[in-house]
């Protein structure tokens, strides 16, 4: 079979392709395993140098998601697979409220479209966000079952793909399914410009033994989950039974409620005797008013119920962050560093 | 100030479009009274004759909500007000998905850009529906607080551009307020194909001495509100103040639940010694399951704190019916007898 990963050079995409490769086989449509022997990362540039991991099964596309003849091409075959990530980022649609339509709805509406005119139903799974959740009437803690009223640009875009991913797996023209990521730590690389980078920050900066200027307070909360955990997550949600996951595609993923305070605690805890750069209070009020404005806790009866695996608690996400990059003699890859949509 | 009601020769446009004729005024974007000295009928199709009731503010243009620069063209000016009712109804947009995508998705935005491009916050009142709830985890009951997984493409368009509408005015690009409307009754004219068609059919037919096929049960229960009603209501939301709309800028409009059981006691009840045409039953499975998908109950608590007018009960809808249509010498004007888009 044959697997489209879009901003499948990014830090979650990439990781994604590996663990594939790896494993060596997905569900088919029909439900019955199929050995991957093509995969397409697709995204918006590319990478300087081939990312480390990827065999002669991969190719590396770069070009316009809003580009329905390019995503046609890409997404296309007998038996697929289509992994859908590409998106611009929270900051960046606040930021350009047109390049976000372009990209995050028109690239959506693309990728949903080739996906349908590919033959039978091909598996799409959708990386959406708890950036969906938002505004004056939202709950502390939300469920699957919350009204879903965002309040960025990007939490719009993508309950909007959700909308229209169930609509097009009612009609059967894909089968898709959706994956509402919380936070995803400890990122690696240079920081970026979401708001909530300093969850990964807090962590990977005096790891580095660099001193992070926090933008938030101690007792600030997040949602947050281990990107080993949402790897598995993501590829748990697409070998699901498709009617297990339901009339409606997209669930909570797993995902544990941290304190800023608590990361610290944790951060000391694991490091043990590892020289730590510090950490500043350096509060940014524009960063706090947009966590404060987040759900601080997260329930995922679905994705539980669906076997969907779930972080067990901080320190395994900090050690594995450690073992993966801040002991690994290898600098991470260009394209880990920064998400490219 | 302008005026643009798309959908504009419809039903409830051309009843909208009176009683805004007839107030003579609406709030500006300032918010102060203007009077409305021009108002533009935009729709699918130019009705055969002039509408009834219609002065030499208004003009008629018929023409593609699809086509960005016609829309641009229309919904253009220094003081404006919008009124967006063109839709693919549901069976409508059933039958052919990409129509609707196309007329609902892509002319929802044409109409929103058009708006932010003109001068100021022009206030525009999106026509949403009850049918954007469903799925199976939907409650009996639906509340402005019910989360929104609808089960029909028409659903789907229509929750898109509510959290389109969100999105548009949070960014100061215009002043969005949404109305989710029940089944309205009494439609008069022919028949349409709309799923609740029966809802007004099972009034309109018999006091026209015609005999009626009725397709569900008696038991089944509908959420209704009258036209008259529901007029005022998208008026009131048009004239409400901004900030007491709120950050989730779609509200659930006043409904009352019948079965149909007490939908016909009520039009013996009313009818008196009115000639009425027999009701039949001729259950049509379809149209069943439909209907049972859908809320049997609607709350609509931010509408009441807008103070947006209920029905008192269904005598003063049939009533109401009786006096416009019924006991009207003239017949309903053609463009009155089918929803357009």
């Amino acid at each position: 079979m044959k697997v489209v990963i879009t901003g499948g050079t990014g830090f979650l995409g990439l990781r994604l392709a590996r663990a594939i490769l790896k494993r060596g086989e997905l569900s088919g449509a029909s439900g019955a395993l199929e050995p991957v022997d093509q995969m397409v990362l697709f995204d918006a540039v590319t990478p300087a140098e081939r990312p480390e991991g990827l065999d002669d099964r991969v190719e590396i596309v770069s070009g316009d998601i809003s580009d329905r003849a390019l995503v046609t091409s890409l997404i296309s075959g007998e038996s697929l697979s289509v992994f859908h990530f590409a998106s611009v980022v929270s900051s960046g649609a606040e930021q350009d409220f047109d390049l976000a339509m372009k990209v995050n709805l028109d690239g959506g509406i693309n990728v949903l479209e080739a996906a349908r005119a590919a033959p039978g139903l091909p598996r799409v799974v959708f990386t959406s966000s708890f950036a969906v959740f938002g505004g004056s009437a939202l709950p502390d803690t939300v469920t699957d079952a919350t009204k879903i009223t965002p309040m960025t640009t990007y939490g719009m875009t993508k309950v909007v793909n959700e909308l229209l991913l169930n609509d097009y797996t009612r009609k059967d023209f894909l089968d898709g399914r959706g994956a509402r990521l919380p936070t995803v730590i400890i990122r690696p690389g240079k920081p970026n410009k979401a708001a909530s980078g300093f969850a990964s920050g807090v962590f990977r900066e005096p790891l580095s033994g660099i001193d992070f200027d926090l933008p938030v307070k101690n007792e600030t909360r997040m949602a947050v989950s281990g990107y080993r955990t949402i790897v598995e997550g993501i590829l748990a949600l697409h070998e699901a039974e498709s009617d297990a996951v339901g009339d409606d595609r997209s669930v909570n993923l797993p995902s544990i409620t941290l304190t800023v305070a608590e990361m610290i605690e944790g951060l000391k805890r694991v490091a043990g005797d590892r020289p730590l750069g510090q950490i500043n209070s350096a509060l940014d009020p524009t960063i706090q008013a947009i966590c404060d404005g987040w759900p601080g806790r997260g329930q995922s009866p679905r994705a539980d119920a669906l076997g969907l695996p779930a972080d067990k608690g901080l320190d395994s996400i900090i050690r594995a962050y450690i073992e993966d990059y801040a002991d690994a003699k290898r600098r991470p890859a260009a394209a880990d560093q920064v998400i490219t949509w």
